[in-house]
């Protein structure tokens, strides 16, 4: 890369302040960036950072404007990350040339397979029986597409993935490496007088909109019957559970590790953090949020933050956290009160009595 | 499908109340359910789902007889979630018809491995020296089955596990994709002098018992000496982690990203919730639950019922529950109790002594 | 294997006691040894286990002399559990006898991938453009190492691990199958308006030094920009996420299905229990310890032991803990308190005054 400011102010919409024909070459953290490099300033709470860091251009947002002490080269946006994040896409494009569409010689296409112009498919990628991959998607190496699934268009599923039958996916899909989607639901009835644990048939379908990312390492099973689902513009981490039927809303944020048991309905735009688990057949409202390590086992209501092991409301759940550590005081009060009351034990009132 | 309400009353062996020559064309829950479907009422605490649901035919327990505002179409089963789960299988043929046995081309076989007859073997999996399948195994694309490992009879293993060497699945076990079983263990040696963390060998084994099923993503590490076991029947959900050495008994269901630490036993027919982590070296008694999220530092005793991390029985652990949302009262009681002290401090008790 | 208790004292430069010409077959566990194995005492809580053990010759820590009860053919050492491993290091290699070095035909190796001598590479592998693999490495089947990637000398990668671009390998790493490193960052800018999360380039690399070992289904992902970095001989578990610019420092242990979120800092000789979970931007001091499932919030200080969500030190939390058992005890005194209260109410006093 090799832009002026000039141009980075172009490309981000953004007013500039300071030498506009100096030449920026690549993009780093506050902590990392050198004087080639243009950083941003995203959260006020890292304006200390921003006044260390040896930028040679930062985004800001237009909330900081005349902030003291940072570099003087800086272009003011609606949206710093958001900026940077348009710089990266440049960087990207720079590193990673794209190759032009091409499907290796070495892959097991079934010949009731529909592919459409324009894919890339990696060698030992395996297409099954009546799949059908929409324009430009590309298909990294070794993965597996199922019986009747569908692909859309422009997704990219990276090496490694496995997508079992009747799987759909919407277009701009991305699906990082390790991750199944389509794996039958653990379903399985138990029989009372032996114990055995007899499998439940899972025929089902997952439906995947469009824009929707996951990432590696995922597991996302099929339904019992009917639809495991997930909504249009929704983001999933590494390493994340969602069961069968579970059915999880638009543009919601699903961290790390998150388990969402069977049949649970998540609302749009819901942030699940790090390590959450969730238990089947319970709604989860638009808009809550449920903090790292949460576990729900009820109904959540809409715009809630919650927090803890069972859920509680985050401010109620921080406050009990408070209390618990005054514990020790508490039990000495107690244990204070009591020693008061020995003197006056029940007996003696009888007496007196 | 194509089935009449007598047809599936002989398939679940139930009794028919209503139009024995109605048709059935596919199978839903209650929810979803449309007038050619079958539904199920599994739990009675969804009595007003099948009050509502739309569909033809209700497999209903027999405890339910004349129950009142359903379909009046009903079939009285034994167990409706089982009787469901039969006509699901005959869905399931339907959809995925069986495709004859064969080993593919691309599949890299050891001159040394022992193949049964009617195998079917995926492209680009490798089976390593020694190796040996069992009659009817169905291995799906891009699976490694190591040195001397041996998969049982009619097993199904999806596309994409990994199954080391020394590993011995038994016969009719279901491993789905992205498995990892008998990686190494975790074990290392560390160096008090450097604080380097010296390799231990892991050269013990993995036994897969019969008619296991084992989810995506899951880790089965093979133990350092000795033996990593599976007992027979026992079901293992997505992303759980089993370490080395560790003993799970028969029958058990194991939720979602569970954890079990080294050389841990779990006794028969336990249930382990979703999130569960259990430390190494402990036993969990046979038949004992262990509710979601819960952690186990110790051993657990058959039978109960365990919540929270540290696990406390179930019941206790709800009413510590109710307690902690008390402490805020608690909290006020204490104060208001040495407020009530500080006009009578010790000091002027000893005064008036 | 076959080999006398005087070999076995030679090879861990141990102390003999006993018979010097008996023979050794095999090895195991204390309680599943024979009278043709050798075992070892780690840890003296297990003495009793050591006493009824049949291990034909026991491994002892020089701490041990003269311990009684234990079978007469004993071996002082310096630390039992590391000479035992050095012994299993000799079964291991007669198990699995190395195979000479060779590269499969049915790879798929770019012509601008550099290659050193010496090196295994599996079936259906893919090797990208310009990357470099060390002397000695061996690339297990179905792998996929990326474009500019390079690992280093006498590695091993299991199979079906996927290794994207930019991502460095020191020298004998050790990666397990189904583990993704360098995947895409979870980044991604929320439009306010729309809702809408627009991902961040993750345009950064990964570098895994020296001594590392990962286990299978781990997640490591790419820097936004800058770096993801494992330290030397730092042990990572199964199923574990690594986010997107974590540091983590040199010699840790990382147990099974840990989380560490974005740009969290590790540092050295860290230990965290299975299931822990670390939030985003905080700091994990040198020589610090999390027991399993503790979830940290905030920066943690050298050295110390944290325990539960939120995190605490171990010891207070286990004071809390106890004190959270007496809650009925304390509730009960509570409600005694304010019974006592209520025969003198505020109203009495008022009376009386």
């Amino acid at each position: 890369m090799n832009i002026t400011l000039k141009e980075i102010a172009e490309l981000t919409s953004g007013e500039l302040e300071g030498d506009a024909a100096k030449t920026i070459t690549g993009a780093a953290g506050l902590a990392d960036a050198v004087e080639t490099d243009v950083s941003f300033l995203g959260n006020p709470k890292y304006g200390a950072q921003a006044a260390a860091s040896k930028a040679g251009c930062l985004l800001l947002p237009k909330s900081a404007k005349g902030i003291a002490g940072v570099s003087a080269n800086r272009i003011y946006v609606e949206d710093a990350q958001w900026a940077f994040a348009q710089v990266l896409d440049i960087i990207e494009k720079e590193l990673l040339k794209p190759v032009p569409p091409a499907i290796d010689q070495r892959t097991q296409i079934h010949h009731e397979a529909r592919l459409s112009p324009n894919l890339t498919i990696g060698p030992f990628t395996v297409i099954d029986r009546r799949a059908i991959i929409g324009e430009g998607t590309v298909i990294g190496p070794q993965c597996f597409i199922g019986f009747n699934s569908r692909i859309g268009k422009n997704c990219r599923i990276y090496p490694q993935v496995t997508i079992r039958e009747n799987v759909v996916l919407g277009d701009r899909c991305v699906v990082h490496s390790g991750t199944v989607i389509g794996a039958d639901g653990f379903g399985f009835s138990t029989d009372r007088k032996t114990g055995a644990h007899r499998k439940i048939p899972q025929i089902g379908k997952v439906v995947i909109e469009d824009d929707v990312e996951i990432g590696s390492n995922v597991s996302i099973d099929r339904a019992t019957v009917g639809v495991t689902k997930i909504g249009a513009g929704t983001k999933i981490d590494n390493l994340v559970q969602i069961a069968h039927n579970v059915h999880v809303g638009r543009n919601c944020l699903i961290v790390s590790q998150v388990g969402i048991a069977g049949s649970t309905k998540v609302g749009d735009q819901v942030i699940l953090g790090g390590q959450v688990g969730v238990v089947g057949h319970v709604n989860i409202g638009d808009g809550a949020i449920l903090t790292a390590q949460t576990g729900v086992m009820s109904d959540i209501e809409p715009k809630s933050v919650m927090f803890g092991s069972p859920a509680r409301p985050h401010r109620e759940a921080m406050k009990l956290q408070a209390l618990i550590n005054k514990l020790p005081e508490i039990y000495e009060a107690v244990k204070s009160f009591r020693g008061k009351q020995k003197p006056e034990p029940e007996g003696d009132h009888a007496k007196t009595a």
